[in-house]
Protein backbone atom coordinates (compact mmCIF):
# COMPACT_ATOMS: atom_id res chain seq x y z
CA UNK A 1 0.00 0.00 0.00
CA UNK A 2 1.21 3.21 -0.93
CA UNK A 3 2.05 5.79 2.19
CA UNK A 4 -0.15 8.62 2.48
CA UNK A 5 1.94 11.95 2.43
CA UNK A 6 1.75 14.62 5.08
CA UNK A 7 2.77 18.03 4.14
CA UNK A 8 3.80 20.40 7.12
CA UNK A 9 3.81 24.54 5.78
CA UNK A 10 7.04 25.65 7.48
CA UNK A 11 6.89 28.81 8.94
CA UNK A 12 4.19 29.52 12.15
CA UNK A 13 3.74 25.61 11.68
CA UNK A 14 7.17 23.96 12.55
CA UNK A 15 8.90 26.87 13.60
CA UNK A 16 8.35 30.71 14.64
CA UNK A 17 8.58 33.00 11.63
CA UNK A 18 5.98 36.29 11.82
CA UNK A 19 7.45 37.62 15.01
CA UNK A 20 10.32 38.20 13.37
CA UNK A 21 8.62 39.57 10.26
CA UNK A 22 6.46 42.15 12.72
CA UNK A 23 10.19 42.87 14.84
CA UNK A 24 11.42 43.82 11.48
CA UNK A 25 8.27 46.04 10.14
CA UNK A 26 8.73 47.90 13.97
CA UNK A 27 11.97 48.80 13.20
CA UNK A 28 10.73 49.97 9.46
CA UNK A 29 8.28 51.92 11.17
CA UNK A 30 10.79 54.00 13.73
CA UNK A 31 12.81 55.24 11.07
CA UNK A 32 9.71 56.63 9.49
CA UNK A 33 7.93 57.44 12.73
CA UNK A 34 7.42 61.44 11.83
CA UNK A 35 5.94 60.40 8.31
CA UNK A 36 3.26 58.31 8.68
CA UNK A 37 0.83 56.26 10.94
CA UNK A 38 2.35 52.94 12.25
CA UNK A 39 -0.87 51.62 10.99
CA UNK A 40 -0.52 53.59 7.53
CA UNK A 41 3.13 52.21 7.03
CA UNK A 42 2.27 48.51 7.40
CA UNK A 43 -0.42 49.21 4.97
CA UNK A 44 1.77 50.69 2.78
CA UNK A 45 4.35 48.15 2.90
CA UNK A 46 1.96 45.69 2.30
CA UNK A 47 0.44 47.22 -0.56
CA UNK A 48 3.80 46.72 -2.13
CA UNK A 49 4.15 43.49 -1.36
CA UNK A 50 1.00 42.44 -3.13
CA UNK A 51 1.49 45.08 -5.91
CA UNK A 52 4.76 43.05 -6.26
CA UNK A 53 3.59 39.18 -5.77
CA UNK A 54 3.72 38.55 -9.70
CA UNK A 55 7.35 39.47 -10.23
CA UNK A 56 8.51 38.82 -6.74
CA UNK A 57 6.88 36.14 -5.30
CA UNK A 58 7.22 35.70 -1.56
CA UNK A 59 9.80 35.92 1.01
CA UNK A 60 12.51 38.15 2.44
CA UNK A 61 13.94 39.43 -0.51
CA UNK A 62 11.00 40.90 -2.05
CA UNK A 63 9.46 42.12 1.86
CA UNK A 64 13.36 44.06 1.74
CA UNK A 65 12.73 45.62 -1.63
CA UNK A 66 8.96 46.21 -1.07
CA UNK A 67 10.06 47.83 2.52
CA UNK A 68 12.73 50.41 -0.18
CA UNK A 69 9.77 50.78 -2.15
CA UNK A 70 7.53 51.94 0.69
CA UNK A 71 10.28 54.25 1.79
CA UNK A 72 10.77 55.85 -1.46
CA UNK A 73 6.92 56.68 -1.74
CA UNK A 74 7.20 58.46 2.04
CA UNK A 75 9.91 60.03 1.03
CA UNK A 76 8.93 61.46 -2.28
CA UNK A 77 12.65 59.69 -3.30
CA UNK A 78 14.38 62.00 -1.08
CA UNK A 79 15.58 58.87 0.77
CA UNK A 80 18.94 59.43 1.51
CA UNK A 81 21.61 56.15 1.77
CA UNK A 82 21.91 55.27 5.20
CA UNK A 83 17.99 54.69 5.67
CA UNK A 84 18.37 52.88 2.36
CA UNK A 85 21.53 50.58 4.26
CA UNK A 86 19.53 50.35 7.27
CA UNK A 87 15.99 49.02 5.46
CA UNK A 88 18.94 46.50 3.74
CA UNK A 89 19.67 45.62 6.88
CA UNK A 90 16.40 44.57 8.56
CA UNK A 91 16.02 41.92 5.67
CA UNK A 92 19.11 40.71 6.37
CA UNK A 93 19.04 40.22 9.99
CA UNK A 94 15.53 38.07 9.20
CA UNK A 95 17.63 35.97 6.86
CA UNK A 96 19.82 35.35 9.92
CA UNK A 97 17.36 34.96 12.64
CA UNK A 98 17.50 31.62 14.65
CA UNK A 99 15.13 29.05 13.70
CA UNK A 100 12.82 28.31 16.98
CA UNK A 101 10.66 25.57 16.84
CA UNK A 102 7.19 25.14 17.72
CA UNK A 103 6.57 22.91 20.74
CA UNK A 104 5.72 19.03 20.09
CA UNK A 105 7.32 19.45 16.80
CA UNK A 106 9.76 16.94 16.65
CA UNK A 107 8.14 14.39 18.88
CA UNK A 108 5.28 14.59 16.40
CA UNK A 109 7.49 14.12 13.29
CA UNK A 110 8.88 10.84 14.85
CA UNK A 111 5.38 9.34 15.17
CA UNK A 112 4.45 10.16 12.01
CA UNK A 113 7.88 9.16 10.05
CA UNK A 114 7.13 5.61 9.92
CA UNK A 115 3.70 5.18 8.61
CA UNK A 116 3.57 8.41 6.03
CA UNK A 117 5.89 10.22 3.35
CA UNK A 118 6.33 13.20 5.29
CA UNK A 119 7.61 16.65 3.08
CA UNK A 120 8.08 20.57 4.16
CA UNK A 121 5.65 22.56 1.85
CA UNK A 122 6.14 26.10 2.38
CA UNK A 123 6.37 29.87 0.31
CA UNK A 124 9.32 31.88 0.85
CA UNK A 125 12.68 32.36 -0.35
CA UNK A 126 14.79 29.16 -1.58
CA UNK A 127 17.82 29.91 -0.10
CA UNK A 128 15.87 30.83 3.64
CA UNK A 129 13.61 28.56 3.73
CA UNK A 130 16.46 25.19 2.96
CA UNK A 131 18.83 27.59 5.46
CA UNK A 132 15.78 27.31 8.28
CA UNK A 133 15.33 23.64 7.42
CA UNK A 134 19.33 23.21 7.84
CA UNK A 135 19.45 25.18 11.60
CA UNK A 136 16.04 23.42 12.51
CA UNK A 137 17.82 20.10 13.14
CA UNK A 138 14.64 18.21 11.62
CA UNK A 139 15.49 17.96 8.23
CA UNK A 140 16.10 14.30 8.39
CA UNK A 141 11.97 13.54 9.35
CA UNK A 142 11.38 14.85 5.69
CA UNK A 143 11.11 13.02 2.18
CA UNK A 144 11.69 16.66 0.72
CA UNK A 145 11.61 20.30 1.07
CA UNK A 146 9.07 21.67 -1.69
CA UNK A 147 9.65 26.04 -1.92
CA UNK A 148 6.50 26.86 -3.58
CA UNK A 149 6.24 30.36 -6.11
CA UNK A 150 2.38 30.15 -4.44
CA UNK A 151 0.05 27.96 -2.58
CA UNK A 152 -2.82 28.00 -4.96
CA UNK A 153 -4.49 25.24 -6.13
CA UNK A 154 -3.03 24.81 -9.14
CA UNK A 155 0.33 24.56 -7.41
CA UNK A 156 -0.35 21.81 -5.36
CA UNK A 157 -1.77 20.22 -8.54
CA UNK A 158 1.38 20.48 -9.86
CA UNK A 159 3.62 19.07 -6.67
CA UNK A 160 0.96 16.27 -6.03
CA UNK A 161 1.96 15.13 -9.74
CA UNK A 162 5.54 15.23 -8.74
CA UNK A 163 5.18 13.26 -5.55
CA UNK A 164 2.99 10.53 -7.56
CA UNK A 165 0.49 11.44 -4.70
CA UNK A 166 -3.60 11.32 -4.94
CA UNK A 167 -5.19 14.03 -3.58
CA UNK A 168 -7.07 11.83 -1.35
CA UNK A 169 -3.68 10.20 -0.24
CA UNK A 170 -2.71 13.89 0.68
CA UNK A 171 -3.05 15.87 4.16
CA UNK A 172 -1.50 19.13 4.22
CA UNK A 173 -0.87 20.81 8.19
CA UNK A 174 -0.41 24.72 8.32
CA UNK A 175 -1.37 27.87 9.77
CA UNK A 176 -3.21 29.61 7.04
CA UNK A 177 -6.35 28.70 6.07
CA UNK A 178 -6.48 30.77 2.78
CA UNK A 179 -3.11 28.68 1.58
CA UNK A 180 -2.08 25.87 3.81
CA UNK A 181 -6.11 24.95 3.54
CA UNK A 182 -8.93 25.99 1.24
CA UNK A 183 -6.79 25.18 -1.76
CA UNK A 184 -5.95 21.75 -0.70
CA UNK A 185 -9.66 21.07 -0.26
CA UNK A 186 -10.23 22.53 -3.13
CA UNK A 187 -8.49 19.45 -5.14
CA UNK A 188 -9.47 16.86 -2.71
CA UNK A 189 -7.11 16.66 0.10
CA UNK A 190 -7.51 16.91 3.72
CA UNK A 191 -6.31 20.61 4.95
CA UNK A 192 -5.55 20.88 8.93
CA UNK A 193 -5.47 23.91 10.73
CA UNK A 194 -3.46 25.18 13.19
CA UNK A 195 -3.68 28.69 14.17
CA UNK A 196 -0.77 31.13 15.02
CA UNK A 197 -1.00 33.62 17.29
CA UNK A 198 -0.56 36.35 15.10
CA UNK A 199 -0.77 35.74 11.17
CA UNK A 200 0.43 38.01 8.09
CA UNK A 201 -2.57 40.01 7.31
CA UNK A 202 -1.98 38.92 3.44
CA UNK A 203 -3.52 35.26 4.83
CA UNK A 204 -6.43 36.13 6.39
CA UNK A 205 -9.86 35.40 5.21
CA UNK A 206 -13.38 36.46 6.68
CA UNK A 207 -15.27 33.36 6.27
CA UNK A 208 -15.66 30.11 8.38
CA UNK A 209 -14.35 26.72 6.60
CA UNK A 210 -17.08 23.56 6.38
CA UNK A 211 -15.93 20.47 4.93
CA UNK A 212 -15.93 16.90 6.02
CA UNK A 213 -11.82 16.97 5.18
CA UNK A 214 -11.38 19.74 7.14
CA UNK A 215 -9.88 19.93 10.73
CA UNK A 216 -8.93 22.50 13.16
CA UNK A 217 -6.62 21.71 16.39
CA UNK A 218 -5.23 23.67 18.70
CA UNK A 219 -1.40 21.72 19.15
CA UNK A 220 0.64 19.88 16.59
CA UNK A 221 0.05 17.02 19.08
CA UNK A 222 -3.30 16.49 18.41
CA UNK A 223 -2.62 15.57 14.98
CA UNK A 224 -1.52 12.22 16.47
CA UNK A 225 -5.19 11.57 17.63
CA UNK A 226 -6.85 10.40 14.29
CA UNK A 227 -3.55 10.34 12.24
CA UNK B 1 13.38 -0.52 -16.72
CA UNK B 2 13.65 2.41 -15.05
CA UNK B 3 13.76 5.96 -17.78
CA UNK B 4 16.57 7.78 -17.48
CA UNK B 5 16.67 11.03 -16.44
CA UNK B 6 17.52 14.14 -18.28
CA UNK B 7 17.93 17.27 -16.36
CA UNK B 8 18.84 20.73 -18.51
CA UNK B 9 19.60 23.82 -17.33
CA UNK B 10 17.64 26.68 -18.11
CA UNK B 11 19.19 30.22 -18.05
CA UNK B 12 21.33 29.87 -21.99
CA UNK B 13 20.94 26.50 -22.05
CA UNK B 14 17.12 26.55 -23.06
CA UNK B 15 16.78 30.02 -23.35
CA UNK B 16 18.91 33.39 -23.77
CA UNK B 17 19.54 34.98 -20.54
CA UNK B 18 22.67 36.33 -20.16
CA UNK B 19 22.74 39.16 -22.81
CA UNK B 20 19.76 40.54 -20.62
CA UNK B 21 22.07 40.33 -17.46
CA UNK B 22 25.38 42.29 -19.28
CA UNK B 23 22.59 44.77 -20.84
CA UNK B 24 21.06 45.02 -17.06
CA UNK B 25 24.65 45.35 -15.97
CA UNK B 26 25.02 48.20 -18.77
CA UNK B 27 22.40 50.68 -17.45
CA UNK B 28 23.66 49.99 -13.77
CA UNK B 29 27.34 51.33 -15.73
CA UNK B 30 25.44 54.52 -17.27
CA UNK B 31 23.73 55.73 -14.22
CA UNK B 32 27.76 55.25 -12.33
CA UNK B 33 29.67 55.90 -15.21
CA UNK B 34 31.52 59.30 -13.48
CA UNK B 35 32.17 57.25 -10.71
CA UNK B 36 34.81 54.63 -11.51
CA UNK B 37 35.34 52.46 -14.83
CA UNK B 38 33.08 50.05 -15.99
CA UNK B 39 35.15 46.98 -15.21
CA UNK B 40 35.25 48.29 -11.89
CA UNK B 41 31.68 48.73 -11.53
CA UNK B 42 31.11 45.44 -13.07
CA UNK B 43 33.67 44.15 -10.08
CA UNK B 44 31.98 45.88 -7.96
CA UNK B 45 28.39 44.22 -8.29
CA UNK B 46 29.87 40.81 -8.79
CA UNK B 47 32.03 41.14 -5.23
CA UNK B 48 28.72 41.90 -3.71
CA UNK B 49 26.91 39.21 -5.79
CA UNK B 50 29.30 36.97 -4.47
CA UNK B 51 29.28 38.00 -0.66
CA UNK B 52 25.76 38.08 -0.36
CA UNK B 53 25.34 34.28 -2.29
CA UNK B 54 24.88 33.14 1.74
CA UNK B 55 21.85 34.95 2.18
CA UNK B 56 20.10 35.73 -0.55
CA UNK B 57 21.29 32.47 -2.98
CA UNK B 58 21.24 33.50 -6.70
CA UNK B 59 18.30 35.27 -9.25
CA UNK B 60 17.30 38.62 -9.94
CA UNK B 61 16.08 39.71 -6.61
CA UNK B 62 19.81 39.19 -5.32
CA UNK B 63 21.35 41.11 -8.17
CA UNK B 64 19.00 44.18 -7.48
CA UNK B 65 20.10 44.41 -4.02
CA UNK B 66 23.42 43.69 -4.99
CA UNK B 67 23.06 47.12 -7.04
CA UNK B 68 21.91 48.94 -4.83
CA UNK B 69 24.58 48.30 -2.24
CA UNK B 70 26.61 48.82 -5.02
CA UNK B 71 25.36 52.44 -5.10
CA UNK B 72 26.14 52.82 -1.51
CA UNK B 73 29.62 52.16 -1.90
CA UNK B 74 30.18 54.13 -4.97
CA UNK B 75 28.42 57.16 -3.56
CA UNK B 76 29.38 56.57 0.27
CA UNK B 77 25.57 56.70 0.84
CA UNK B 78 25.02 59.67 -0.26
CA UNK B 79 22.69 58.12 -2.82
CA UNK B 80 19.56 59.92 -3.74
CA UNK B 81 15.94 58.58 -4.12
CA UNK B 82 15.68 58.67 -7.65
CA UNK B 83 18.96 56.34 -8.77
CA UNK B 84 17.10 53.58 -6.06
CA UNK B 85 14.07 53.90 -7.83
CA UNK B 86 15.92 53.66 -11.51
CA UNK B 87 17.99 50.68 -9.78
CA UNK B 88 15.18 48.78 -8.70
CA UNK B 89 13.35 49.14 -12.21
CA UNK B 90 16.30 47.69 -13.55
CA UNK B 91 15.36 44.32 -11.61
CA UNK B 92 11.83 45.07 -12.48
CA UNK B 93 12.45 45.09 -16.32
CA UNK B 94 15.03 41.81 -16.08
CA UNK B 95 11.85 39.57 -14.49
CA UNK B 96 9.69 41.21 -17.58
CA UNK B 97 11.85 39.82 -20.36
CA UNK B 98 10.06 37.48 -22.95
CA UNK B 99 11.56 34.22 -22.97
CA UNK B 100 13.20 33.55 -26.49
CA UNK B 101 14.47 29.78 -26.66
CA UNK B 102 17.69 28.27 -27.96
CA UNK B 103 17.42 27.25 -31.89
CA UNK B 104 16.17 23.81 -32.26
CA UNK B 105 15.18 23.34 -28.12
CA UNK B 106 11.98 22.43 -29.15
CA UNK B 107 13.10 19.73 -31.69
CA UNK B 108 15.46 18.13 -28.86
CA UNK B 109 13.01 17.76 -26.39
CA UNK B 110 10.42 16.52 -28.42
CA UNK B 111 12.76 13.65 -29.82
CA UNK B 112 13.84 12.56 -26.20
CA UNK B 113 10.39 13.13 -24.24
CA UNK B 114 9.25 9.47 -25.00
CA UNK B 115 12.45 7.57 -24.18
CA UNK B 116 13.58 10.28 -20.92
CA UNK B 117 12.15 11.47 -17.92
CA UNK B 118 13.29 15.23 -18.51
CA UNK B 119 13.33 17.95 -16.09
CA UNK B 120 14.65 21.31 -16.09
CA UNK B 121 17.08 22.22 -12.79
CA UNK B 122 18.12 25.79 -12.59
CA UNK B 123 19.17 28.27 -9.98
CA UNK B 124 17.80 31.62 -9.83
CA UNK B 125 14.58 33.03 -8.39
CA UNK B 126 12.07 30.90 -7.70
CA UNK B 127 8.82 32.71 -8.78
CA UNK B 128 10.90 34.11 -11.95
CA UNK B 129 11.98 30.67 -13.15
CA UNK B 130 8.37 29.40 -13.30
CA UNK B 131 7.35 32.14 -14.91
CA UNK B 132 9.90 31.57 -17.89
CA UNK B 133 9.07 28.10 -18.13
CA UNK B 134 5.19 29.39 -18.32
CA UNK B 135 5.86 31.38 -21.21
CA UNK B 136 8.83 29.33 -23.03
CA UNK B 137 6.01 27.08 -23.81
CA UNK B 138 7.56 23.98 -23.49
CA UNK B 139 6.54 23.22 -20.17
CA UNK B 140 4.47 20.30 -20.71
CA UNK B 141 7.46 17.92 -22.20
CA UNK B 142 9.13 18.28 -18.66
CA UNK B 143 8.29 15.28 -15.76
CA UNK B 144 8.75 19.07 -13.08
CA UNK B 145 11.44 21.96 -12.73
CA UNK B 146 13.86 21.93 -10.36
CA UNK B 147 14.59 25.60 -8.72
CA UNK B 148 17.92 24.72 -6.68
CA UNK B 149 19.15 27.28 -4.62
CA UNK B 150 22.45 25.99 -5.62
CA UNK B 151 24.30 23.59 -8.15
CA UNK B 152 27.11 21.78 -5.63
CA UNK B 153 27.27 18.15 -5.43
CA UNK B 154 25.29 17.68 -2.36
CA UNK B 155 22.18 19.96 -4.00
CA UNK B 156 22.63 16.98 -7.25
CA UNK B 157 22.21 14.24 -4.32
CA UNK B 158 19.10 15.70 -2.45
CA UNK B 159 17.11 15.99 -6.29
CA UNK B 160 18.52 12.56 -7.48
CA UNK B 161 16.92 11.49 -4.00
CA UNK B 162 13.89 12.96 -4.51
CA UNK B 163 13.97 11.74 -8.30
CA UNK B 164 14.51 8.50 -6.94
CA UNK B 165 17.41 8.27 -9.53
CA UNK B 166 20.62 6.61 -9.47
CA UNK B 167 23.99 9.08 -10.44
CA UNK B 168 24.56 6.54 -13.22
CA UNK B 169 20.74 7.20 -14.83
CA UNK B 170 21.37 10.83 -14.55
CA UNK B 171 22.37 13.63 -17.66
CA UNK B 172 22.56 17.04 -16.60
CA UNK B 173 23.04 19.17 -19.80
CA UNK B 174 24.05 23.15 -19.46
CA UNK B 175 26.42 25.75 -20.21
CA UNK B 176 28.07 26.12 -17.31
CA UNK B 177 30.94 23.62 -16.58
CA UNK B 178 30.93 24.72 -12.63
CA UNK B 179 27.78 24.11 -12.21
CA UNK B 180 25.94 21.78 -14.39
CA UNK B 181 29.22 19.17 -15.26
CA UNK B 182 31.37 19.17 -12.67
CA UNK B 183 29.30 18.84 -9.50
CA UNK B 184 27.28 16.00 -11.74
CA UNK B 185 30.41 14.15 -12.57
CA UNK B 186 31.55 14.48 -8.83
CA UNK B 187 28.37 12.12 -7.87
CA UNK B 188 28.66 9.56 -10.81
CA UNK B 189 26.67 11.12 -13.49
CA UNK B 190 26.75 12.14 -16.94
CA UNK B 191 27.52 15.98 -18.01
CA UNK B 192 27.05 17.48 -21.30
CA UNK B 193 28.42 21.11 -21.77
CA UNK B 194 26.61 23.36 -24.55
CA UNK B 195 28.74 26.57 -24.08
CA UNK B 196 26.31 29.84 -24.48
CA UNK B 197 28.63 32.64 -26.22
CA UNK B 198 28.90 34.35 -22.81
CA UNK B 199 29.75 33.39 -19.47
CA UNK B 200 28.66 34.66 -16.08
CA UNK B 201 32.01 36.07 -15.04
CA UNK B 202 30.91 33.45 -11.39
CA UNK B 203 30.34 30.43 -13.04
CA UNK B 204 34.06 30.89 -15.51
CA UNK B 205 36.34 28.15 -14.62
CA UNK B 206 40.36 28.06 -15.03
CA UNK B 207 41.28 23.55 -15.73
CA UNK B 208 39.93 21.70 -18.63
CA UNK B 209 37.42 18.59 -17.65
CA UNK B 210 38.34 15.40 -18.76
CA UNK B 211 36.23 12.26 -17.70
CA UNK B 212 34.68 9.56 -19.51
CA UNK B 213 30.86 10.46 -18.59
CA UNK B 214 32.07 13.93 -19.79
CA UNK B 215 30.77 15.44 -23.56
CA UNK B 216 31.11 18.85 -24.69
CA UNK B 217 29.03 19.97 -27.92
CA UNK B 218 28.16 22.79 -29.98
CA UNK B 219 24.68 22.59 -30.78
CA UNK B 220 22.01 20.97 -28.74
CA UNK B 221 20.91 18.81 -31.44
CA UNK B 222 24.35 17.02 -31.10
CA UNK B 223 23.14 15.03 -28.09
CA UNK B 224 20.71 13.25 -30.77
CA UNK B 225 23.90 11.38 -31.88
CA UNK B 226 24.53 9.93 -28.49
CA UNK B 227 20.98 9.54 -26.25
Amino acid sequence: MTKKTIAFDADDTLWHNEPYFDEAQEKFCELFSGFASKQELLTLILNHQVRNLPLYGFGIKAFTLSMIESALDLTNHQLNGQVVEKIIQIGKDLLQKPVELLPEVETVLQALKPKYKLVVATKGDLKDQHRKLHDSGIGHYFHHIEVMSDKKEVDYQKMLGRLDCKPEDFIMIGNSLKSDVLPVLNIGGTGIHIPYHTTWEYEKIDFEIVHDNFKSIHAITEILDFL
